[in-house]
């Protein structure tokens, strides 16, 4: 890393319990961390974005993940007429064909949180869609590395 | 949450970018924390019950949802090395340029469990990526519809 | 281009959607051919020299474009039945939503030359394609740099 | 097919020499297509992208494949900051891993024709790009159907 200036840093200390402290070292290093303060500086991070979406109708960026069996009658072009009625929050959508009769499909969304929440209810409910699931992150202008 | 009896504690110190530490002190108000150190605390205990929530190591498809910085330092040549490494998960990578600086990253994963568990804390424990989350779906061959 | 002798010929019909006719005889015009029968003869030729290219049968990394009306009936059911028949030269297919109607769906393909052209042939054959376009490229391992 | 509705359609006659003739009813059943007039129909589509690609700076859509070695130095780096200066044209890059060093990534784009050759061209002449092809195709919107 060539990050030879020196970047200023807010400094403050965390006291834990001792069996928590062991946990959080325990932790930070299985998920590959440098130490203890990069793995804490993480955390802050998902939980801002998490505590940003209970905070009203802001913009959000995110995936809708889908898996359904396609030779459901007419599920594809359910499927693809509400990602059209949708399309000003799609980015665009990654299909992965698993086996004869699986797929996974997998949207990029960017836009208001209460347009994408709605969209992905509905491409849930769709009869035919074994699971899905809305991932919300950030559109990363609100996160500070 | 408040230790009232004089327990035995652990301290560390943890360094964080100004903005960063500035949106902390806001969230953690926000939330009702007397302190920093006890919102950090919480923030660690619900990270440690995600850590340890056992996948087991059936065969699952999925998705990894990162947002970074692409101006960071090597980063992109970092994900890319870890992506070929860990290529016999990953299907493919959606990528969207969200901003002049930002990226979400979208990849469409399959295979064991604790490869893609493994993978996912790796991408997202690297230096200047922003938020990241693995959502885990079925390949569908287990869900009846 | 022009038959000034008495040559045999075949004469068969086309028919054709009239915005479709319309926008054939505005082309024609402007590339200067007298009727649309002699601007259709020299698509076929171009078509067939195309066709008849060979690919050889090596292994080929590659994109599929097409452009599409979703609403044409049954249409995406039969991409997403042929892309999962072929499923093992598709590594997977980006889809975006261009407006209302059209889509642009490209998808990435690695495998035997000769299955990759079967499937691109069916696919831009499929009724409601508008348009479609096969683009071969190397894996890469053959070509140093 | 649904299609009870009987569509209008402009009918109108060609002649070709036999051989040729031959030759096209050949290649049509290759390609699977039902009839002559279907095939002749999507060449005249094929040809009319190919038309309207000379007629100046209109709105296209299409794909740019490239096959790259990610180990050469920098080299993501400056694709990845060469698609974030050109944003408004790309809709998204799909990237999949082809081995331990070599990446297919395709990006969708669409806008101004010489605004995406542009990008095209840097792309492809960035160093350590293998192989690199610009595919135009339409919108869709000027593409009866």
């Amino acid at each position: 890393m060539r990050n030879t200036i020196k970047e200023p840093v807010t400094r403050f200390s965390v006291s834990l319990p001792p069996p928590l402290a062991r946990e959080l070292d325990r932790m930070a290093r299985e998920k590959g961390y440098d130490n203890r303060s990069l793995a804490v500086a993480d955390m802050i991070r998902a939980q801002l974005v998490e505590h940003h979406q209970q905070l009203g109708d802001r913009e959000i960026a995110g995936s809708i993940t889908l898996v359904y069996d396609h030779h459901r009658h007419h599920l594809q072009d359910l499927l693809t007429d509400l990602q059209h009625e949708h399309r000003k929050v799609i980015i665009s959508a990654l299909h992965c064909h698993l086996d004869h009769d699986n797929c996974l499909e997998i949207l990029a969304v960017r836009g208001r949180a209460t347009a994408i929440k709605k969209l992905a209810d509905e491409l849930i409910a769709a009869k035919g869609v074994k699971h899905g699931k809305l991932t919300i992150t950030s559109t990363g202008k609100d996160l500070p590395i």
